[in-house]
């Protein structure tokens, strides 16, 4: 299946659009939550929903360990397995397992590697990846890639980008579900000769989107900030552009600026469960005794669930007896406050404002509280 | 202010009745979900409503310790500071301290005790827990008793009954606020003979609604449910009566067969959280591997937001993985099912059928799985 993408306004480089899935429409840029193993951390899919989301992703490495893929594929699919019928995207399990399985041996045919629930030897091949996200039934799955760190030597690095692109290509050979969109990734660091190279390469091959992976790996949020422009414009401007786990809200300004249209990123949740907040006006660190008489919202025009019923003297009362609401409640406000910057990225754009966006977004300078 | 009980039907000694509260109506007999720091565990007001729940109750003793009654008043009350508009009762904190506190002192005047939070010391007085509630705002406030362990000697029964009813009187006297309702604790422990003493002297007070405390304390439950319809029978017919703490559905339908109207428990939460859900059929530990491949919901029958989006599989995916959203889910499905049994009762009551609603409630004869 080719997913079908329409570019309705640009402003620069920047774009709005929308793509259609089996599950609905996407409107872009767009953010999606991150439900690792079948579930956004702490949130209902009502409450997701309710929230904004369109569009969640899943991650192929953590959810082929548990439950499993055939498991999931025999009880009707992610979709129906976890209760979210909207879109629903894939990783390829690389990244996880480049960043969490214990030992790993890779090689042109693909990753051997510990599982670090049970200690497993288990193999990671693009073929299998593929089948993989096929038994999970995801809208859009990715190609398997090789994410080297952001310190990887060039040879490294070189090595990396010749095998994310010929397991691209394996990918593609492999992938047969009519339903399901197949996006490739386009890996070299920071090193822009090499990522426009991958880049080209990939493009031949005519996949439904094109994403950024390699980045938030390490590197300064800058040298990703500069490097960015660049790598965005190497992509095919007629497909969907997903820059991989970014990021800050600051990050995302930039990367849509750029014109990236995608992006996912555990933070609103994490740090929610950390009793961090996001606000335009920064970071609310909810733990903190300043909070505990204040009868305000979190933000006072945020139309979430958590703004429109609760005080910031309730959330701080959560967080000190460790009720499991506060995390509940933090992290819908953050996805929901992450889906308000998405929509107004995409107005701004529209209003062709994408210039003066950031400066008024965030409604006070960002101090070292904000991350 | 005195709360408008009326008794809508009787079947036997079980009645169906309802009260109106200043934030609204209560129809009995009636479970209320405990939301001891603010917060029934894991569920928001919504999912709370959604599941049914018409009232819920507050816990004095800990919400005193944190976040503290006069900020909680401060801040406009706990309706507003937990965003549940519906009516609340709140204990009078006397249980707690018998049972959390670390060290305790009673005297006629009251209880000295250190808190199990941070090892303030701290006095509990029938007029401060009546402050305190007033402060708090509940619907319905509990008067202060003294409540003794199941294996009290009689001596310590009869000097616990003695304060609990001088305390009432005290209480009483305390309490100004007209929003706000007192109902009055008959104690006694297993001795109908001073149950009855203690209920007929309470009742010449006119408190608007009397409780059964001192039961769940550590007694057999054949021994509550044999006191029970005497107990409840020592009770004013026209008040609402209120078995304070109990319990598991079986306790609950022998406290209605015996004219018991208002119940509150832990157990529906506290048993999400562990991975147990109540049916008809008998208890579901979702952490068994039995459950791994089973598509069916909790209950083929329930209307609760869990069963009618997730399977026994992915719940027990959620509690392999530890996801938070499985004691949510189970935690939703248990106070639906609590609230499905108090409306069945209450019909069953409508229609002169309870005299054969237990054998009809459970779906199989309880097993040793059943708690």
């Amino acid at each position: 299946m080719t997913i079908q993408f329409t570019i309705q306004s640009q402003d620069g480089t920047a774009r709005a659009g929308r793509f259609v899935t089996p599950h609905g429409e996407v409107l872009t840029p767009c953010f999606m939550p991150v439900g690792t193993r079948a579930s956004v951390k702490g949130v209902t899919p009502d409450q997701l929903r309710l929230a904004g989301a369109q569009i969640i992703l899943g991650n192929t490495y953590h959810l082929t360990l548990r439950p499993g893929d055939e498991l999931i594929h025999d009880l009707g699919g992610l979709h129906r397995f976890m209760a979210w019928d909207g879109p629903i995207l894939t990783d390829s399990g690389g990244f996880q397992v480049f960043s969490l399985a214990d030992l790993r041996q890779v090689s042109d045919q693909g990753v051997v590697f510990r599982s670090h629930v049970d200690g497993r030897i288990l193999e990671l091949t693009p073929e299998k990846a593929v089948r993989i996200q096929e038994n999970l039934g995801s809208d859009i799955a990715m190609c398997l890639d090789e994410c080297p760190p952001a310190d990887a030597d060039p040879a490294k690095l070189h090595e990396a980008v010749r095998r994310t692109i010929d397991w691209a290509r394996r990918s593609q050979q492999a992938h047969g579900r009519s339903d399901q969109a197949l996006f490739a990734i386009v890996q070299g660091g920071l090193d822009l000769e090499l990522r426009r190279s991958c880049a080209e390469q990939l493009s031949r091959w005519d996949f439904s989107g094109y994403a950024l992976g390699g980045f938030s790996v390490g590197e300064a949020p800058e040298a990703m900030h500069a490097a960015l422009p660049a790598c965005a414009s190497f992509l095919p401007e007629t497909k969907p552009r997903y820059l991989m786990g970014v990021g800050r809200p600051q990050d995302i300004i930039v990367a849509v600026e750029s014109g990236i249209d995608m992006f996912d990123c555990v933070l609103p949740t994490r740090n929610g469960r950390n009793a961090s907040a996001f606000t335009r006006a920064g970071t609310l660190r909810l733990r903190n005794a300043c909070h505990r008489r204040d009868p305000r919202p979190l933000e006072d025009d945020c139309p979430c669930y958590t703004c429109r019923h609760f005080s910031r003297a309730y959330l701080h009362h959560l967080f000190q007896v460790e009720e499991m609401l506060g995390p509940t409640l933090l992290s819908i406000h953050n996805i929901a406050h992450y889906l308000r910057l998405m929509s107004a990225l995409r107005q701004a754009i529209q209003h062709r404002q994408i210039a003066s966006f950031r400066s008024q977004w965030f409604l006070a300078p960002l101090t070292s509280h904000d991350r």
